[in-house]
């Protein structure tokens, strides 16, 4: 046996769990891209249980943009099935605090804004299934770029909750035709990380007028033989959260997710 | 209970096997489109044992536009697989005979011609695929036509086996984004007829330079907000074969369809 070959294959990857209490500990305080390979990354929105219930029944709504992985009972800082010792005023690297839709601070845990009316919603977040597409040996071209993937606000409405209203954003990623069939075939195996496209080509059909100008990150080139393919967004709740404007709410710092405890390969449903 | 409703949801279907009996009774002539709804038809192709090892390994190596069903033993007049009586000399309505690449007579069965050496080839079918596209609510554009599902030679060279080469032959149907990313969903359930979609849009692309022009089939529109979606097709093989030119063959008339026992429901994989 070639013992050289059997420590690779046997060397040990980060679990999620690992990768959460470093960040807990002060000992990682970057964007987690990554981090814990193989573990789901989430996104987080924290609102006051006022407005709890209308968010979780939007989620329940709009699932691609908005896919509910968790959310918990309010006041509670735990979210079990993402994790059994997770701590959601701990375990991110970074936050976002915001009062009455402005951005009034950044922080590194939520000791001292915690409060007892507070429920947690994780939300699915591409980087799972774009880890499925790299595995498939499909080209992220904002990877290519060093960059992040282009989003664009759209002309088709989400369905609406209570306040919560607003349009779907997507995120764009180019393939020839037979990456894109392909693309939608890995990505409908996981509906509760955004699934299948919403569109694909004529962005003029969805309300985009400039595919050069995304309304978030980055844009990228789209080459004369590839189609811009549309994914619904994770930035969808968050732009629909700012409009309501709520009195206090949480986010995660954009790039800083919460590292769980599931596996991405878990999340496909055939 | 109402007793209409009652009925009609019990109202019996005919099943592949009584399909087949009609048609081998002679009591059924034309073609075989709507015949027993739910149940698989095939192509057939039928040659002589000389060359059944290579049409064998040319169909396992493009299994997307010559998806083998089932094969028989030389002679054996039987599919076993696909009916438990089927006998393939009397069980489609109409056959074509070809000698040396001629078609020579069109018969309605096998009963003068048959030999001891002949292997027969059952083939999946786009009907079964279809069928599903019809269930989940999308336009099939030549159905509302009312003609034949336009065909087109490509520059996607099938993988060749002894004399068997050739380029792939494509069908065409037209969707919109989404319903082109529903129908990609669906047909990739069935690997089995085809499968997944091989190219949409840029017909360039597969060398297709005109897309009103098809090399079999009709013309069918294609709107302005609408993409071009390419299937591999069944008529690779009998295109590939006619250039081998066998001293020997037969085929089923196009549309003159086998009519078999097996669901087209259980051909999906998840």
């Amino acid at each position: 046996m070639d013992t050289t070959m059997n420590a690779l294959a046997t060397a040990p990857r980060e679990t999620g769990h690992a990768a959460r209490l470093r960040i807990r500990a002060g000992q990682f305080r970057k964007p987690t891209a990554g981090m814990a390979p193989g573990y789901v990354q989430a996104n987080l929105a924290i609102l006051p249980k006022a407005l709890a219930a209308d968010f979780h029944r939007f989620c329940h709504l709009n699932p691609k943009p908005c896919p509910l992985l968790a959310a918990s009972e309010p006041g509670d800082p735990r979210l079990p099935a993402l994790g059994a010792d997770l701590d959601i005023r701990t375990d991110i690297p970074r936050y976002r605090v915001w009062r009455h839709g402005e951005l009034v601070d950044e922080v590194t845990d939520l000791k001292g804004v915690w409060r007892d009316d507070l429920v947690s919603f994780a939300l699915g977040c591409s980087f799972s299934f774009e880890e499925a597409l790299i595995e498939n040996g499909l080209e992220l071209r904002h990877q290519t770029c060093d960059s992040n993937v282009p989003m664009y606000r759209t002309n088709i409405a989400c369905a609406p909750a209570g306040p919560f209203h607003g349009p779907m954003v997507v995120s764009m990623r180019p393939f020839r035709a037979a990456d894109a069939i392909r693309a939608i075939q890995v990505t409908s195996r996981f509906p509760s990380v955004h699934g299948a496209p919403v569109h694909l080509g004529m962005p003029g059909q969805i309300g985009i007028t400039d595919i050069a100008k995304p309304d978030y990150g980055d844009a990228v080139p789209v080459r004369d033989d590839e189609f811009p393919v549309f994914w619904a967004c994770g930035v969808t709740p968050q732009s629909v959260i700012a409009t309501v404007k709520p009195e206090f709410s949480i986010t995660h710092a954009p790039g800083y997710m919460l590292v769980t405890d599931q596996l991405n390969a878990r999340l496909a449903v055939f």
